[in-house]
């Protein structure tokens, strides 16, 4: 018991190797996960319970105390009981006056109470110095080591002192501390454990819903009316060629859905005359799952490259052209070589190419540790520019593959359009619309009220 | 006003909800911008301002006052007004005293003064906390909320307190400051945003000058040469194969750029005896760069990657492989398998992708997050020894490819030797005096010199 | 002399531009590197050495002095000098009271002394803040400036202001500073430059033993046994052929592999009736390398990739086919499509295509600078969700690739069964496992388990 005390008293930094003693309120899971690893990591460990006889789920180096002696014995108690029980805290407020409280509390949903745990913590005791961390890390995964990702734990916390602590025990830990500032941040900490990729629901939504429809609308051209008119089975090609059909068109809408707000952004400012108004909250919430959008692009596109490499493998493939020779050599005639046709292969390939390549270094830009190392310029350069030359390539790609077929009627079945003549739509238009806007007339105005000029200053909020 | 003050008092640390008043000198678009974004997120801000009545354009929730009086509302004041005008702080000096100035300006050109804005600042007002933030963030972008990079805000300063009270700010606005320690880094963090890619420049031109040349080259040989003498028209030449010829050959020269500059300093050490003497001023810029000229040699070779794969579906390929069976057929006879164009064929393909296999490699561990977390040494093996294996991949690739062709006399069009065998003299240079360098007789004393030994110490600086 | 004290007093932040004096301890390589580095970065720079002396190899604008007249001049005192002679600091324990000591040695081997090098130092100079810093840069690249990787110092030191202190001289190097906490983490700091790749042995020897069965496997069944038995020379195949049959059979098991640790320790656990006791060491070591051996199979899959999708290119595939389709002309046949052949060939390519696109996602999500922006909950679901996604699309393929070959006995040659039914074993066995457990009969008690319950508390540790 001394040498613990004297433990207690090493907490100014000492050259000396020992750790400091640290407490633990409740004996539930996490806590006792988190008591396996302190002491793994050499730390004393103490828990405070309300029944005080060992338990043979906590940890054997542990011991185990009443709240009050646990309290007594280390600065930093780590409160690893559920909010619903923090009222008894305020019976040991003298004990606990001047110690550094951890925060360890999760809520079942988002924003579940009016303020933060750690908040509701800090009122309790108001003597205490009340840091909020590991609430991002599993108990599964603290103890049995295998933290492949979720090294970070936030900390927050409005003393610097006792922030510094837990901080270096997280460090101890093994973990990667990440200081949030005050404990104001508490509840976005809270929150974040709770989420599961907030701003992917919509652009995985919407994907699915265009992926079914022109999963149908193909099934239908390509399937059912063959089968119908010609009496032809080509069932097979629900495995590729249709995938390879839907990727691509995904990939273009999609991308051109990336850079249809920014033009209704610039179109509503114009007519508006000021950029102080708040724009719908439609648009807002859509300019913010761009980035996800742009990337579920970039996966359909990357599918759509996949499936049409492996073309000449394919078994259909190799058949029809072999067909093909055979009833040539039949026929005795040989083909010259159609100057037009390897122009247009060839170019809407190399625009496919040219498409793809840039959209991928779009992708590899908006990662992480790539976009944090460039400046505002340098990604808007990247985003802005390159980003509009991926989609006038895709476009030129799609228009090029599809030229002849235009108003060809063989190519309307049961009166529906080629599913790519449906794709154009939307990159059309916003090409359109951006080209018109990049004219003197309009893009002036447009640079000036983004520097934050206003044409009828009334009416602005 | 009695609140806005209890308010004020409040900065220490206190579990109350209520943020602390912020100030803001000048009513300009990022000062406004500002403003908005922090009343969104909980902050009441006082504008200075010389002419006092509220502006249409200030957000409705901010009062507006002379500087003096808004100065005595809050702690933090920020500076949004430009350098030139920041003279008449000095009148306000007094108020100004012990309060946090936050300096957000940025300059039109690098280095346009010979010291920061902020130690400028600093240097006018010598009694306040001086600060630099916020000036990496576009008014645009914190006003749209689409902070989908650069959220990162720079923030430095020589009080700790102070910074720290700045950095809790920058992380209520949802954004990620980085501390970069004392007053000093203002330069280069005003520096920061005026600058597109410095590392990039050289690289790019470099490689659009190749490009170029090599486009005329192979122009002349694989277009007009055949259409001057056998009257045929390969015009579509232009979209996949002259690319698909010159996306290789910039590859490997490159890459082959990328290691030179190592040889050099070896040969150029090796010569003086020392390694304390500074290279040659464009050796040096040279090597910083080598990262950028090795990501796009990578870029390069994607490109042929994919040029190469869908080689197949061009639609010249498959009229070609159909005619010359349609004629084998028509002559009647069958070819045997070549087994020496088999291993050919197949060697230089699996070189070719073990090369680009290990190009990739190499460019993934050159993502900042992925080199942050090697250390020196993994950083040097793969950088170096996987490099040089890359290399000597890719040259061979392009041997084996070409081998047949080489001494052909067939091959030189107009005296034009194939673009490949100019691709091939800087890797094999490269190659070649590397393998030299290994040599104990050399290896040993440039060893000896890298780790500090002299050969005549009187020539060193 | 007065110039260079009045800098030292200046440690408190000041405006003027002045850099404090540094002094260093020891003139070998990586002290003078430093010494040059700093220099240019505008500190004044004091040698402290035994022959007071000018060097030739140190900076011109350093000066030389005995130790403690250098250690007089500075407040930050870097020692650059082995370990073993850390003794002579005793001597100089007065004049050294109060200053920041940077301890920047490394060892030769890990752990090689019991305490950290800069513990032993706090031991030796009590009086002195002692920080670590510095050892994980080369000199090498210091003075080159081709800092390309490896920017990041770690410090650590029990002094916050001391560590402030170097913090900043690291940004003015451009180097970037990672607090690593206190003192106690030099060990950790000084093991991290001597490490190559630690996790990532097993899973590459792993690999190559696999590679090396497989190899020679395939040799004997696709080489040796037509050369034997049919005089048929197909050496060529070791070029890509036998590659592209040990790229996805690896990529498969090793997946696999990633998955049947989680699946061995559920057994355990549910045999145990707790989670509370440590697994087999070899589990635990194995549980830990589950991303890297998951990246080795994604390598794998990647060149099976590029090496499938070269297929048509290559001069043995093209004889093939034309001698194919020349046969059949000639004896004067035209083969119907077979359906149920496109349906197979379509669907082990698309099923190929999905397992290879997921693996790629995969990839992505454990680079550290995504995993770091993803929950807990999030990760799990990627790589737990997704992961065994990937495992049964990539199973299915190889399954329907070879469907036809199963029970044929013709595919058994010298009794020996085709590779990649070898290769079907351990997927088909984790999956098998994994769906028995997903039974609710044993995942309801396994849920409890992990949640903290235990059948016999009495057998827990």
């Amino acid at each position: 018991m001394n040498k613990n005390s004297s433990n207690i008293m090493a907490l100014a930094p000492t050259t000396s190797n020992k750790r400091e003693t640290v407490c633990i309120f409740g004996t539930g899971d996490f806590g006792r996960a988190l008591g396996h690893k302190m002491i793994q990591s050499g730390y004393p460990v103490v828990f405070g319970s309300r029944s005080t006889q060992a338990s043979n789920l906590i940890p054997k180096d542990a011991e185990v105390l009443s709240h009050a002696e646990a309290a007594q014995k280390a600065t930093i108690i780590i409160i690893a009981i559920q909010r619903e029980h923090y009222n008894f805290l305020t019976s040991l407020a003298e004990i606990l006056h001047g110690k550094v409280l951890v925060d360890i509390s999760n809520n079942l949903k988002l924003n579940q109470y009016p303020e933060s745990n750690a908040e509701y913590l800090a009122q309790l005791v108001p003597g205490a110095k009340v840091v909020k961390a590991f609430n991002t890390v599993s108990a599964w995964a603290l103890q049995s080591g295998t933290l492949d990702a979720s090294r970070q734990v936030f900390v927050c916390g409005d003393d610097m002192e006792a922030k510094q602590m837990v901080m270096d025990i997280v460090r101890a830990l093994g973990l990667t501390p990440l200081d949030q500032g005050s404990l104001l941040a508490a509840q976005e900490i809270e929150n974040y454990p709770l989420q599961l990729f907030p701003m992917w629901k919509f652009p995985i939504l919407l994907s699915l819903g265009l992926v079914a429809f022109f999963f149908f609308y193909c099934l239908i051209r390509d399937i059912i009316y063959p089968y119908v008119y010609e009496n032809k089975d080509f069932s097979f090609f629900i495995a590729i060629s249709i995938p390879n059909r839907i990727c691509p068109i995904l990939a273009l809408i999609l991308l051109a859905l990336v850079y249809l707000p920014g033009v209704l952004a610039a179109i509503i400012q114009l007519y508006r005359g000021t950029k102080y108004r708040r724009f719908p909250d439609w648009l807002d919430k859509w300019m913010l799952c761009r980035k996800q959008l742009g990337l579920v692009a970039l996966a359909f596109a990357s599918l759509h490259v996949l499936f049409t490499l492996v073309i000449p493998i394919r078994s259909f493939v190799r058949w029809r052209i072999s067909s093909q020779i055979v009833s040539q050599v039949l026929n005795n005639k040989t083909e010259p070589l159609n100057n037009t046709n390897a122009w247009l292969s060839d170019s809407y390939l190399a625009l496919g190419i040219l498409g793809f390549f840039l959209f991928v270094l779009l992708g590899i830009t908006s990662l992480p540790s790539v976009s944090n190392n460039v400046n505002w310029r340098e990604f808007r350069f990247v985003q802005s520019k390159l980003g509009y030359l991926t989609l006038i390539l895709c476009t030129a790609h799609t228009m090029v593959y599809g030229g002849k077929w235009f108003l060809s009627p063989s190519s309307y079945r049961w009166y529906l359009p080629s599913a790519y003549m449906l794709s154009l739509i939307v990159p059309c238009a916003v090409l359109v619309v951006k080209f018109v806007l990049i004219f003197p007339c309009l893009d002036k105005p447009l640079t000036r009220i983004r520097q934050g000029w206003e044409r009828n200053p009334q009416y602005s909020e």
